[in-house]
């Protein structure tokens, strides 16, 4: 079976080897990028393998493909693939919300993935982890309506926004490269451009893919993102109006049992989700689980969550969807 | 006159200093902190000002005081002052929901100065830029409800946060004094201790002391404050719900004339509010005003603010209340 990384070499392409690498997948590997990494050289399982410059015949002897390129790279290269059968999990927002898609987070509609037609969506980073976060409590109160802050990793904007932050941690005069303004010591509410609502491509993606992932069309997200100078994981406060009357207590014990969560919840103790704690590993922590004080008709929750945005927010659940699909 | 500073070596207290000098209010200033700072000397007015011990006897020769201590310390001095008939401006929040002591934003309730009884709270930081913020549009459209996440910065902590967040930025593993955990590159959704709702100190304030400025007990107010790696200027990111429908045009121009604003709100060419923009001046920066989509009656909008909290929301606050009272 021959894998190829699409992007192998920005910072999902680079996650996504290593999470092959950590689950011991048993398969070739051919890692495509641009003509300037070309020959760059990385290990997969013991062996060497040289970096391949993306082109029209790359696909010819592959089975699967992972995804991690921008938009419009993605289109152009898509078909390539498609033309020789490749099965692909993409990354990019590109084929999101096209119904002939499947749109995935493993933990929650698994069983879309066999209505692939040759190409399988990984959804949006923040998107992937309040979903995670909020799907226990989706399937016991229904929730319609998600109130959402961010709190976004500079690493979501790749390699320069962690060079930024790094740079401008230690004089905040080195302009940014990946970010309008100066990150270090700054906050920056902008992810992606806004339409003439005001609402930022990032902020529209919550409702339009929660919508397919949960198959609810009726759900509602007001969403803001906002960057914030932390190297990596994503942090939402989120507020949920559900169908049902909530109980905390139960929710609790619901996120307790939810696939793909940790409960991070005695904040007495100083127990909560941190970004830090979210990093490098899997999971998504949920904690700060309240009554909403201000819905009196007892439907709404708050919590908090954190999850690592390259991992489970990207290259994990693309992996985990590849790992169906090979079964 | 005499005025004194009470805790005058702190963040506020030298906060307060500085604004007494830069709007050249006429008065002979005493700074009075604890014993360790006896001696340290500050220049006023072209004067220098020897820091005296905080006693019994401090405020003999006072007229007015700007109260700059915590809970503890305040409790303690202010019988003091009221022995000596001295009207305070106290920054704790000891007294703030007590009902003989009124609670003021001098663009928003000045006619409660009059009822003070020697003593005048100033409100909560993250109160006093979300309400200046939100005061014109609650006027229009009356506000019932707030949702607030907050990205509160580490100078909220006084001087021992900024100086984590100096020495944590160069080397994350020097242990934190002003926080339970490492805050730079990180976030700490934690600020005061919290009750058996699981709800924090800080996030009580909004809704108790909003209620009280706006003379409003039926506001509703559900809130999560967040510690983020950012020297200075809180920012709040707020949606509203209220009576009236909301007209995002008209909202935006409604900020523009809000005492206290400034509108920052054209997303598509990069103008909205940032705390790097908002530190060492006295407005409230408001934008991102939109129609909140999830609320299908139309009357939630959503606005993202920012604003020096320990000026506007401290020390400047503090003194446009000592000068209306002086007047």
């Amino acid at each position: 079976m021959k894998i190829a990384i699409v992007g192998a070499t920005g910072a999902v392409g680079q996650q996504m080897l290593q999470c092959l690498e950590e689950r011991n997948f048993d398969c070739d590997l051919k890692l495509l990028a641009s003509a300037r990494s070309k020959g760059k050289v990385f290990s997969y399982r013991g062996k060497d393998v040289v970096v391949e410059e993306l082109n029209e015949h790359s696909f010819d002897d592959v089975d699967y493909a992972l995804g991690a390129t921008e938009n419009d790279l993605t289109k152009k290269w898509m078909p390539w693939a498609q033309k020789n059968n490749v099965i692909v999990v993409d990354n990019s927002s590109a084929f999101r919300l096209d119904p002939d898609v499947p749109l995935v987070i493993p933990e929650i509609n698994p069983e879309d993935i066999a209505k692939n037609h040759g190409l399988i969506a990984n959804p949006n980073c923040a998107t992937i982890i309040a979903l995670v976060a909020l799907n226990g409590l989706n399937k016991r109160y229904k929730i319609k309506r998600i109130i959402c802050s961010t709190y976004q990793a500079v690493s979501g904007a790749g390699v320069k926004g962690i060079k930024d932050l790094e740079n401008q941690s230690k004089d905040p005069s080195i302009p940014s490269q990946a970010f309008q303004y100066q990150i270090a010591y700054n906050l920056i509410p902008q992810i992606g451009s806004f339409d003439d609502l005001g609402i930022s491509k990032e902020e529209w993606k919550m409702q339009n893919e929660g919508r397919k992932i949960w198959h609810n069309d009726d759900l509602l997200v007001n969403c803001t993102c906002v960057r914030v100078p932390i190297y990596r994981s994503h942090s939402e406060s989120i507020t949920i109006e559900c169908e049902e009357e909530v109980d905390v207590k139960e929710a609790q014990e619901i996120v307790a049992k939810t696939e793909g969560c940790v409960l991070k919840d005695d904040p007495k103790n100083g127990i909560y989700p941190m970004p830090l704690d979210t990093t490098n590993q899997d999971l998504v922590y949920v904690g700060r689980i309240r009554k909403d004080i201000s819905d009196l008709t007892g439907h709404s929750l708050i919590v908090f969550c954190c999850g690592d945005q390259i991992r489970k927010g990207a290259a994990t659940n693309a992996v985990q969807i590849l790992e169906k699909l090979v079964k």
